[in-house]
């Protein structure tokens, strides 16, 4: 049996101690463990980010996984550390809503017992890590923590119509400087191909097959990996070309109304 | 026997849910297998620069290693997705030139059986690293693609001569700015240690030993570790010091007539 | 018995093939070790940071492991290849001070050998990832260097107190632009809770709990993770609001005084 895989999902970036010390006490509590991260460059306090991000990495994970998620602008505060048992997986992290993708109602939930000495500024160390550590030993969650319900789910935005114009928003860039919406590919199926995209100054026709379908520098919409409407630049970035970010507010309307 | 070591090499930077989807197919699919990072911060869309940064890090690993490498800025497009197997190595990737330095006509080049159901924008999460993955596993190259030939080259730009001046370029730049150019060791041997270095508006007399022989402050040209010609600037950054990045040119002359 | 386990620390950055390459060494050398980064973002040249990162990240470790790191400004002259024992934990790395936090005085020291042939500008992978390899794989201390004495430590800046203030710097930045003294908690004891914190243009008012406790976009003072004074702003950045980085002068003094 292969050594339980523990997955690290932080805003922490790679610089200090941060990452390093969550990783020496994942190992010294459980030195079997093995460890990979998601990432630890969600935007800073972003439980929305971090929520997008765990959607689409953390389903890929072999069932048994143990999913660590510290994007955490509350530590020390009153929210909750919490184990959320599913089906699949078992998720550690706060109770903010950054697990939302994963809570079908049929989760159950645990809240970490604290002792009291914890740092209240890094509870990644001293309540995450642990908890997670503990659950890849093979602890069950009712040792860890109380069961408990109610955990917090987030309000995603969601894109809204008006009349034939679907209006969404951009969720996250990604490194090529991509625009990743809220525009899922069934939102937009009502109007067919013949569609077009706005945002900032930029409207594009129709949607492209893939990123290097254009014209080298010129902007082009596509469906990405998510199954999300994208911006993108061929070989360019987006982002810095039609200087937008995020919660920037993109338009997707027929051919005959743009 | 060690678990399968399986490289990643990508330019999809540390953020968004990219690699940590990777990640997670090749666990899901090879639960034994160890991960290991090059970088995932090649050039953004730059074959060339991931084809320089595998030649210098793949061979310091284990034969039996499998090298992952993902910087395809035609996913989606006609090029071929790639097994690529040498006396020492798997390589998995797109068919762009990035393995050039490790073809020498030995190699055996398969093509990846792909579906037809993968995200046309993610052949990452979704053919490559399912490939790897199979490898991983023990199957034989021929149960995951088919034998092909004439795997592509990049044509690596090579400096030229003028009289007694060669002339080169940036081939990529490090954390410390360090200009690393594409002049081998091997390329001004003819010159003798009596030579100048110029580039930008920055000329610099005779080779220094490290990185620390000099001025703090000031440049310095020397032989990097890669074996190729680089110019520093003692304790800074001589990329933002001389205002000069990737593809800048650099000459190389002899002393008498610099 | 679980596989060695060998942090990393460097101030290579992600970029470029110096990770990766140093990677490949300790997997060739050692094929069943168990790699784990610590950051490769200590800023560039400063052994500083680095002992500071090492302070607070390797503790953290189970007994046994070897921390490995490369922060080597002086790589290629006279500052000594060492390896560290201390009754935890072997160290690897160049004799500059990063170790300063575990040397007690109960540590053996040891010089590696060399054999001349290495790069002069990259001991990570010459010098440092095959003593580490060695060690992984069970050679002794002896095996791999000479016995000598005297490893370099840091001299540290202390705060220092005039009157009722005490005046300290800013050690190092996390990503969230917080910025982490060199005051720590014990050093303003003496002030007891009615104290101001200045630092720039900034005067705050007493210790927060958390980071969270206050008006998002207004600075707070806290004791940090690691036990030292931080300033930070709520949900923003304390760096770039307040205009100061590394080496900023921090004074703490009693609310009557400010």
């Amino acid at each position: 049996m292969p050594a339980p895989l523990i997955t690290l999902t932080t805003d922490f970036g790679e610089t200090s101690y941060y990452v390093g010390a969550l990783r020496g006490v994942l190992y010294r509590m459980c030195p079997d463990a093995r460890l990979v991260d998601v990432t630890h460059q969600i935007a800073s306090f972003s439980p929305l980010e971090a929520s997008f991000v765990l959607s689409q990495a953390c389903p890929e994970f072999p069932s048994g996984t143990i999913h660590l998620a510290v994007v955490d602008p509350g530590v020390g505060g009153l929210r909750r550390p919490l184990i959320i048992k599913t089906e699949r997986y078992a998720f550690v992290g706060p109770d903010n809503g950054i697990f939302t993708p994963f809570l079908d109602g049929t989760e159950r939930v645990y809240r970490i017992r604290t002792e009291g000495e914890e740092s209240p500024t890094f509870h990644g160390r001293d309540v995450f890590a642990p908890a997670a550590a503990r659950l890849a030993r093979g602890e069950p969650p009712e040792a860890i923590g109380e069961p408990t319900s109610g955990a917090v789910r987030l309000h995603l935005p969601r894109p809204r119509r008006e009349g034939q114009t679907l209006i969404g928003q951009v969720l996250m860039l990604d490194r090529f400087g991509n625009l990743i919406t809220n525009v899922h590919r069934r939102d937009i199926e009502f109007l067919g191909p013949s569609l077009h995209v706005h945002m900032g100054t930029v409207r594009v026709r129709g949607l492209a097959g893939s990123y290097h379908e254009g014209v080298v520098g010129e902007p082009l919409a596509l469906i990405g990996s998510s199954g999300h409407l994208e911006l993108a630049v061929v070989q360019g970035n987006a982002s810095a070309q039609l200087g937008v970010g995020r919660e920037a507010r993109v338009r997707v309307s027929p051919l005959a109304d743009a």
